[in-house]
């Protein structure tokens, strides 16, 4: 339990000026990012050292108070929502890019770099880190690292993991431990570094971070087809990959989200279709070139009304700028903004749509659909009214019904925005429970005491 | 303790014609791939399905006997020697590759199948499955996963655990689970699957694979380039990825190992010369020719006394075929070979191939080295004799001082063999001793009574 000793404590590891405990200090950091979720924390504790988190972890095995570790809080699953009676530990002053290794391709960063900064300074050395969530101007690389975020360009690129070399992470009960490094390869011991990312915070406190950059794409293209059928958009996918093309991008948005989006920003999308498909190809011009030429002809041989290519790099910028404000054009429509990431396999994605539209008619409420069509990760989005109680119980139970369609077709609860406190108690219908209980076993063996971000995820043992 | 009634209960189980114990049977188990370790198991056990081993491991946890996996037994540090009083659990039989799905681009195969039969039969359907270790025509995939296998095409492609989607594992404990499976983004709980892969047969056993597949690359150019020094080969690697060019390989071969090979596989390589590079490139045809062009720049601005391009698909296969050999080709020297993967940072290989020289020299043995130079996977062959316990001594000294120095450099132990018996006294070296107490943790939580490939990585608590 955190006591006034505990604070004292904090107070004397980080500096009394690290330690928040005023109302409006508790206020801010009681939410993320996701809907009708907040908890009060006893205090907000800002390290400056991995010797200063060591410390705290330490002590909250003693006093027996939870730990939440958190970024920039833009989070859609809860997962750094407060402990009640625990600390946050806020990660987010930790600003510093430490190193750009131009030899060996990697970048050393403090977990509260935001990863578009991150984006414009590996750039301008002619390299790219291509991890992209919707959130990427605002959320840090320690939360991307913590959910193992994903974003627009997973399809050809891949997600958070699959860019993380190195991690030097502050276990449950203290210890400083640094997984993986600079070398390609590395299979010395257990592969404890993918083992930590995607674990939500509550494994271990993450304090710098090795990622692995590549050679930026020396040409692209972007391209916009309109359809009349969710199901034609849906065959277009499928079209493109049989055609061994894999595109950066391939964004999805049904005719709700294409409303709203033209509402809001104005770009002059028709409001009249049904769905529409943001393509991105990109790499040596040649291969461009091709894949844009393979590209729009699947577009139309599956029904594409009309296909447009971005002219100019500005004009490429503003459709995907209007593509990253889906989520804020719906959220503007209604008060409350529920915004799922079911993932299906590729070939179910036409398929899922159809369901998606059949259970929000069923339930009488307004889902808007957007999401990485290429890689069947899908945001059907309910635009509700949390102090509607009545319509927010028909949403659940839409969502859990969405859930269980995109289960049944080989997919998941959540491709890139975790498990969290939102959706724990649909976790076994993924995973089954013999899983969880793997997993339970497993965070009890690193965090005995349970301190760290407890109750994420799965409920403790 | 395996007993007579385990063995009687194991016939049970899998059928008596599914057990062997016949002392011939057992030799024939008793080695892998690694020199100078081999034990006698109990009995050799053929299950025939999940289940079987399911209730296989349940026997094992009641009766409190030791269970070692195994495939086609290539591996390279041990890890699946037996353990005296256990059985081994011979996975080699199942061969089956249960599903290529072309519209998701994945594959359901069982442990038992052959890589190199993998990228047959998927290359007849125009995709690409890269990993490709050296033993590909004989090892098998389950082992590849237990090792989280590399390969000559790391440093563009990955490694193995870049193509896992989902695993079929029956825990230490009994329990069958299914991590993963045919979505592109999945965080649903933890990331059990990647942390299975590389486990070295310890944390589960796999019953069922599924691997992402690619598509294939539709053009390649192989280039040979002979060197009078070590550090212009180290060099030109370095100046091909300051080009920001990937290659799918870059190969390296030292003097003694080229010496070894001509002689070996009589292609016509010169004798005199101190290194050369295989590099190969591949992609679209105009990704293909710009690219081939910058690394024979690259290859002559840095000293290449030679460079030359396979002019057909027959000659690239000869002279990749000839590097495959180099094993095989030192091998054949001196009656002991001892094989090494060290790992470093591309920006280390000049430096690194100097020290091991420079050991070799100290200690008076004979050291070939060859290895994938591009992703910094260096393999430190030892031409020696174990009948000779003075000079095996001396090899022990000179391998430990080559691992310091590469660990000096931000590298590994071990890039792609694994840690299994060989080098679970220098673990440490590389992962410190809390991340060890963790992964002992994790294997207490996981394998409560130490009965799954015991001893092996590091020893139990």
């Amino acid at each position: 339990m955190l006591t006034s000793s505990s604070l004292k404590a904090l107070s004397g590891i980080v500096g009394a000026e690290n330690v928040l405990t005023a109302r409006e200090d508790l206020i801010t950091y009681s939410y993320d990012g996701t809907p009708m979720l907040d908890e009060l924390p006893g205090a907000i504790v800002r390290p400056t050292s991995a010797a200063q988190v060591s410390a705290v972890m330490r002590l909250a095995n003693g006093d027996r108070f939870p730990v939440v570790p958190r970024g920039n809080g833009t989070g859609l699953s809860g997962g750094s929502i407060p402990v009640t009676g625990g600390i946050v530990l806020d990660m987010s002053p930790w600003k510093r890019i430490l190193e750009i290794d131009t030899e060996n391709l990697t970048a050393w960063v403090e977990p509260g770099v935001i990863t578009a900064q991150l984006h414009t300074e590996v750039e301008k050395l002619g390299l790219f880190y291509p991890p992209d969530p919707g959130s990427m101007h605002i959320c840090t690389i320690g939360g991307n690292v913590a959910e193992n975020s994903g974003g627009l360009r997973g399809l050809k690129y891949g997600v958070t993991k699959n860019y993380v070399m190195g991690l030097e992470v502050v276990l449950p009960t203290g210890e400083v431990i640094v997984c993986g490094g600079k070398t390609m390869k590395d299979v010395a011991g257990y592969n404890l570094k993918d083992f930590f990312i995607g674990s939500e915070g509550t494994l271990g406190v993450f304090t710098r971070i090795l990622l692995k950059l590549i050679p930026k794409p020396a040409a692209s293209r972007t391209m916009l087809a309109y359809y009349d059928s969710v199901e034609d958009a849906g065959r277009t996918v499928s079209a493109i990959i049989a055609r061994r093309i894999i595109p950066a991008t391939v964004e999805f948005l049904d005719r709700t989200t294409i409303r709203c989006v033209e509402e809001y920003a104005k770009i002059g999308l028709p409001t009249d279709i049904e769905a529409l498909l943001l393509l991105e190809v990109d790499g040596h011009p040649a291969v461009v070139a091709d894949e844009a030429a393979g590209v729009e002809k699947c577009c139309r041989e599956n029904g594409a009304v009309t296909v447009t290519v971005a002219g100019t790099e500005e004009e490429a910028m503003r459709l995907k700028t209007a593509r990253r404000s889906a989520f804020s054009a719906l959220a503007r429509t209604r008060p409350t903004t529920i915004l799922e990431d079911i993932t299906v396999p590729r070939s179910e994605i036409a398929s899922m749509l159809g369901a998606i539209n059949a259970i929000s008619a069923k339930y009488g409420i307004m889902i808007g659909t957007f999401g990485h069509a290429g890689d069947g990760n899908l945001h059907p989005t309910c635009l509700t009214d949390e102090r509607n109680k009545e319509e927010i119980h028909r949403a659940e139970q839409a969502y859990a019904e969405i859930f269980a369609e995109a289960v049944k077709r080989g997919g998941t609860i959540t491709g890139e925005h975790g498990t969290g406190i939102a959706k724990k108690k649909f976790l076994s219908m993924v995973t089954g429970n013999d899983s969880i209980d793997a997993m339970r076993r497993i965070k009890k063996a690193l965090d005995p005491n349970g301190v760290l971000n407890p109750g994420k995820v799965f409920d403790a043992l």
